[in-house]
């Protein structure tokens, strides 16, 4: 019999995936996969329901024209740079096959969102980690001296994603700047990865198209924006071209070989949701409730002995506990990642969870309960 | 400014996405792009509209498993080597990347279905072509020979299509038969695209799965199946496994650095359809109606001049014309596909054209009528 190729011996389930599956088979409440409890908002549901019999068919592998401008608006970019994918997955799968290959190496942080170095590897370049600086009072801080210190003749990119998952640093304006000093010196592409970009419990945050638009991809996602996650609508929005000649044909080129366009329907009801969310204060809505289930998770974690790094974006928060493995835990009724999940490189710091708050009140108060049984018996 | 990769700058609109372009910009009748005219049957559009709402987060990315099940029923395989995909596009696209790579050749077929060689290019492997042999009396027939002849040391995979687009060839026992013996004394993998594998107008097709079951991956959609190319569902069904631990694992794992996973609702409304399409008799009734359509093209074509061959199987006819163009039709009003769009590294046969009817019998009449205007004034 013939062999897969290493890169495909190599691709497994992933720990979300794998998560997902244990805390089903133990009844665990899933504090793992980030997927939000809630349903997505009625003004997205019901447009779904309409464009399902209207708009079934093949849409432009590049998105339906009304997402793509709808896209740009929310963005203040225009729709002719923007790429509709499925998902953001697919986003940054597209950029890994369109702006790395073989011999370039790409640099990104660890804790590291598990997609970017298989994606990286399947591309045929090679991944280059720095690692976050963890400190138990301080929490997680960007190091950005060793990102200097290991750009490389090779480099070609920088992989950022902000608000971040897992860590929820949302990068200041000073950090993004040297960021884009040293993307500028070395003639680097940044991919930024914005999924969570309205989901930030303080500050909005700034994205570094505003600060290198020449060379800068944004990447967004519908499903983490509208709470639907298996909706597989997602962006990229690309360095501005002249009247759309520009670099975005090309990144619609090797879109189309992915999965040759998004689901049509789907995309027509984004396209109606996006303008809607933004004026009916959706966001808000979203960002005031995520932000007191927060505090009952951390405040809860606290009580139970954990250190909790409070996150300025994103649906997860991390955490240290010298006696929970992630293991055990989803025995005991309780899916949570473990820390080495985002970790490929270097070491994961020692006790290291990520636990969503995109799950009930009640999911977390059971999840709690749980830990405490757990706590209590150990 | 950073470059693109060159595979990345040779990307750009495929011949179906500007055809389809150029026919809205024109008001063309559309028989280009191989999209249905009819909606999808209803027991689909309503399972859609009950699953949005209720199963809108992740899923596997191997698929949910009540559809991987149904798809194995229907295909007569197990479902836990049935791996879902974002059509049969992205299912295509998972194959290259997880079966060859640099230094490899992939054997296709001339004329090729436009995604095999630019997603064999980013893969990193050569795509190497025998065309299929044409005679104006005998129509299209496969060169056995050639194919044989083309295979090197290097030959990784034979990539077939069958029902065939666009020759709409479908290949006999006998044909598959001496495909498979080649296969085996080579150690090929075999790809098989069937995403027309019940769009057929005589004998049923032949699958090569049941012909070589070690080496076979079957490429199916549900997008053509049940009318809703836009809803990008598709499936692989890969060899058969040790209770899902063979191949389908490391398929599965690509899969998901592609697009994560297929949409949600649209899956499980596809995993209900299936067996009430089978139950119905709904694809009889496709291929009766298609059959219908594909007379009234064919003969008011053959009416004007052309030489038609008939298709086995698909929704699409080849047709040989000297005075027609496609890049003028288009301008006057029909739009087809010119069969250069199928060759890349032999020449195409003079006058070929792509000819759809999957199309309404309002608009095939629509498109006779304004063929046989040019007709007239040439
Ligand atoms: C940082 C980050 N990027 C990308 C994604 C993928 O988003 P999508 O569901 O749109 O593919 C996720 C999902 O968890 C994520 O956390
Ligand atoms: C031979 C062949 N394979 C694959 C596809 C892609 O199918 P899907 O729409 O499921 O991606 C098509 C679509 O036209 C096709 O003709």
């Amino acid at each position: 019999m013939p062999e897969l190729l290493p890169r495909a011996r190599a691709s497994r389930e992933s720990v979300f995936a794998r998560m997902s599956r244990l805390a089903a088979h133990y009844g665990a409440v899933n504090l793992g996969q980030g997927f939000p409890a809630d349903s997505p908002p009625a003004f997205l549901l019901e447009a779904a329901r309409r464009a399902v019999g209207t708009l079934d068919q093949y849409s432009p592998p590049a998105g339906l024209p009304a997402l793509r401008d709808a896209i740009g608006v929310d963005l203040g970019v225009d729709g002719a740079d923007v790429i509709v994918t499925s998902g953001a997955t697919e986003a940054l799968n597209v950029l890994a096959l369109s702006l790395y290959g073989p011999g370039d190496e790409v640099l990104m942080l660890e804790p590291v969102f598990d997609v970017y170095v298989p994606q990286t590897l399947l591309a045929g370049a090679v991944p280059v980690t720095v690692p976050m600086q963890l400190s138990s009072a301080g929490g997680w801080s960007l190091d950005l001296e060793a990102l200097k210190a290991a750009v490389t003749p090779r480099t070609r990119a920088l992989l950022l994603n902000s608000p971040y998952n897992p860590t929820g640093t949302i990068f200041s304006r000073e950090e993004l700047a040297g960021i884009v000093t040293l993307a500028r010196k070395h003639d680097l592409w940044i991919i930024s990865d914005e999924v969570y970009d309205e989901l930030y419990f303080g500050e909005r945050p700034v994205s570094l198209r505003e600060l290198a638009p020449e060379r800068t991809f944004t990447v967004g996602s519908a499903g983490k924006r509208l709470e639907a996650t298996g909706w597989r609508v997602g962006w990229i929005a690309c360095p501005p071209g002249e009247a759309g000649a520009g670099v975005a044909a090309n990144i619609a080129g090797v879109r189309q070989q992915g999965s040759f366009c998004s689901p049509t329907p789907l995309q027509a009801a984004v396209a109606s949701a996006l303008p809607i969310a933004r004026a009916e204060g959706f966001y808000e809505g979203l960002r005031a409730e995520y932000s007191a289930r927060q505090t009952l998770l951390a405040d809860g974690l606290r009580g139970l002995g954990a250190t909790v790094f409070m996150p300025r974006g994103t649906y997860f928060l991390t955490a240290l506990h010298p006696d929970w493995s992630a293991e055990t835990l989803v025995e005991r009724g309780v899916a949570v990642i473990p820390g080495e999940a985002f970790y490929w490189q270097h070491p994961a710091p020692q006790g290291l969870l990520r636990v969503a708050f995109c799950k009930s009140r009640d999911e977390i108060a059971r999840a709690l309960e749980r830990l405490s049984a757990v706590t209590a018996a150990s």
